[in-house]
């Protein structure tokens, strides 16, 4: 009943990964780790017992107790692994970008084709998180009337040093772009980026940004993500309906107050705001692999997020609205 | 069409209800003040034009220019001034208490009786509040069923130097018993009051107080008195019904989302909390002065507050439930 | 001390308008009226004592007894009726728009450059609101850092049958333009339109709008307008700077918890929403007029707001961004 | 490194337990099962793989297989089940209350004393809630200043047939009472319980309830119980310091616009509402199991909590202060 885990990348998000698995993911075990950084991964592993170290993550991806691959190493190497579990059969999970151009992602479409069926998810956390779920579900409802407008806003307080320029849409805001295709279940036609005045904290970053994406069947999105906006990682959306609204709610455990006022408490990072997300993204793909199953967002939902966000990358520097040209959705990933 | 105002009592409250009567409430003229210091209603006056002043109350109220009175001052001074009021058939808003004894209550009850009519406003402004009245008529629509228990906090960021051991009861608790009977449409039965560990900041005064009222049809009142809660003037008040509740809402112009807290603003103190609760009680007062009648608070809802917080005072020290004797309400006040 | 009010224009904005300074502005008296309609100007006549009516706004402004003047009638009509006030060097307070072309703006500044000094106060009246004045206020402490996009969010529950086409331009959005000027203390660049798919219930109405404006100093103002929301009327704003935000808050007067929610309500139109706003307003017009003066938002504004919305108009058609041409501003309204 | 459970009473709360060890606790597995009614025991058993049923609950905690024991029969059974886990040397979560005497948990204060060591856990969940945690933390901060007065809301929207007379006391309240000693680090000296007009759906429950504590070093607590209160499922809890207060949130994923309101959910019931807490509390059990360890609430909260509730169910019926009389607190439970 238990699931090998190999983990492919130890940095802090794959760290932060086999710390999950282990506290609160019943059914996973972490077998074998690998990392670029061969040092990095054996200090990783001796916090486990009975783990192998790869030097390289193809060896662990075809290594005999590796049932399932995790993928959070630099996202251009994502594709080669991802492609490697394929041909191995074993169901993966891999780290949003699927792969960092069109050509690699199309190349993973292909491949889960020819397998026959679904081994990828892709960690757009998101779609496993309560709010956005709720807000799904509030939509289903009919309660705001069909969507017009999603207006989006991912705000991190600071980002690392390797943060450069285009990241505030590869990295950043094509979780936006995702949650927006599965909020409006359509998508994205057209993409425009509008840079305002530069936050006088970012540097190279273009930071803000505000990105228009007009979907298929009309509705406009509307992300602006802002990653130097000290306050907090402050996740906010709101889906304008044709007769009423739902947002993403300012969650706090407590109200305090104190001098003056009261207050709320903003995250100050991803791993506190979207633990439930990544609790669930997990428990799904490890429930879903101990069947033989892949659930969740697929390489078609990589694929499309990359191809947007390229195109994002070109509208920023010609400042025009740039056409989102997608090929066909293959039969593996119908709805 | 304009209605001649007399002031007597020009402290803080004095001043910010001429302050209120010349930019707020049209119809009002302030002509005459009068004040136990005479020199500061010299001073008061200064700032106005056309106006006279009093060394005497008594001699205002019957000033043929004064068509109306308001009595700011001293509380034990109030049931001479609304005596003399009634006695000269002018309206007069008094402000809380009436008066301080059962006595004189009684006596100003007599009078207007005598009189005929009512000439009294007391001035227990929650009733003009924007959020009781919705809270009123939350409870009226039968949106949250019969109410079983009023749960009332009245809390202070601090109090001046005069205030002391009683005027917890008899000048904070008061505004919390004159609306519970407002909100409930019910006369208090009987009424305990609890004495946690005291405030450090409390000196002599017994705070905070956590007092109990039994309605006579059942609902339980609860009101926590906290008079030196620094960190501003917060009115709370939820009334807990049958089938759900209505709550004060904490208000806020704006939300700042700074330093990892998103923030809302506790007012300062009760002339920014109550600013449209005054102006709503000074033009329900000009107004109907200006048509020969009064409305609002009456004469025996000070009545009943008065001998309310005195038994309050006396459960206090006796540590056990006081019976609250009210005498038969008058006909001038059927409801 | 009072100031004898004239108003053009007694449909259902001026009438309320009328009401207002009836009963929560001191030191105005409204003595003439007058309408296109003058069965109209006669009924609304009727409520009032001593009030004359003039067939035509162009006589009520010359009136003798008339010391100010509030222009609220058809948009078309008002920079005639300005051009008047300022001739006969009366202050007057006139509904937006200031005149719908810019040609007719420029006279209004003219004129007012002629007669040396300012007369004419447009209403803008969210510059009055406490939340917008909470709002600027808060980006001025710093609290928040150098401002870099302002999101303007004006949603109506339906329009009168009379709205048309451009509207949600220029009677709509052009509160969202004016009260981004103020809060960003800046002056429009360009103006870009996008129309998503359009709400059902919109009929020829080009909505929802997503108004996009380059400020010259870079900050990005983006505003949403859709006025067939049908659950309320609801002014959203948020304020995103370097390092923090400042929200609009939603503000109800209770919290009703029932049926599986808790609930605040949302105002049900304008009149609700900005109480406090026109009250400020017309008390600032009022107290202004009795000291010989005009204040709040200006000629100038009124100017830049056509020009804005009109260049809105053009991109609508056009969807590209278009300049915002400004002709220098005159020393009159220097800051 | 699993650890082997056996769980004991298999109704709504045990199911809702074992499927909580299966879905979010790693290193837990279900190897038994008992139940009164044996029946239910083999269908509850027959969703698992390689289960046992045990006819008797002492069969079960004696069984080889069994590591770790967890009780969630009828309140009357549980002492009778600690105290042969204890015998047997068994880690032990025992679902609240302890015992429903003060003799049965003296009874098991003295056998764990006579172990040596702990181990039982008392199924005090909220002790493991995120908001609860975040209230204790503000405390221990000094954001508030030393509590004075803590007011907790118990709200049900229903209970079920079997919820008698004093339950509101011994199962309900219980949970507020275990939870003003974790915050405000105390021991209860007095109880009062006032009973307000009786809901009218109760029946022959006294319901609601305002129950008053004083805590030894003199803060003062005041616990609401409603438990018809149709709304939903609402605790409510605000500590009230010498300078400032912490409240328990609002929380909900999204807030919806529409039909003129806005509004959040409130948890239908204490599934939803202390998930966090309940997989925190099975964590904490199932790890410190592991580790040969028990930590958590102890047999010593749930032998203060009944001998509370019991001093309640007397002050019922007394109308007056009762004392609460507790034994020394026995060395094994230091702080």
């Amino acid at each position: 009943m238990t699931v090998n885990v190999g983990v492919i990348g130890v940095g802090m998000i794959g760290q932060e990964h086999i710390r999950r698995l282990m506290t609160t993911v019943p059914g996973a075990k972490v077998v074998a780790v690998s990392d670029v950084d061969e040092a990095r991964a054996r200090e990783a592993a001796s916090f486990l017992s009975g783990i192998q170290v790869y030097a390289l993550g193809e060896d662990l991806i075809l290594a005999r107790e590796v049932e399932a691959v995790i993928v959070a190493s630099w996202g251009p190497t994502h594709a080669a692994y991802v492609l490697a579990a394929i041909k191995a059969g074993k169901p993966v999970l891999c780290e949003k970008p699927l792969a960092t151009t069109e050509a690699d992602c199309s190349a993973i479409l292909d491949a889960e084709a020819a397998f026959g069926r679904r081994l990828v998810q892709v960690g757009f956390m998101r779609r496993f998180d309560p709010q956005y779920l709720a807000m799904k579900e509030t939509i289903a409802s009919g309660a705001i009337g069909a969507p017009l407008i999603f207006q989006s806003g991912h705000r991190n307080a600071s980002v690392p040093a390797h943060y450069t320029g285009d990241m505030a849409l590869t990295d950043t805001a094509v979780h936006d772009i995702d949650i927006a295709r599965f909020l409006l279940d359509d998508e994205p036609a057209a993409i425009a980026v509008r840079a305002p005045r530069r936050n006088s904290h970012a540097g190279d970053v273009a930071d803000p940004l505000m990105t228009l994406i007009d979907m298929r069947a009309g509705a406009l999105v509307a992300i602006e993500t802002s990653v130097h906006m000290a306050y907090g990682y402050d996740i906010r959306g709101e889906v304008i309906g044709e007769s009423g609204t739902v947002s993403l709610a300012d969650r706090s455990d407590v109200v305090v107050k104190a001098n003056g006022a009261f207050m709320g408490r903003v995250p100050p990072d991803w791993r506190e705001r979207f633990a439930p997300a990544f609790d669930g993204e997990f428990r799904a793909f490890i429930t879903a692999a101990g069947e033989g199953r892949v659930v969740g967002p697929s390489a078609w939902d990589g694929y499309v997020a990359t191809v947007t966000t390229l195109a994002g990358v070109k509208a920023l520097k010609t400042r025009k609205r740039e056409p989102i040209k997608l090929g066909r959705r293959p039969k593996l990933y119908a709805t």
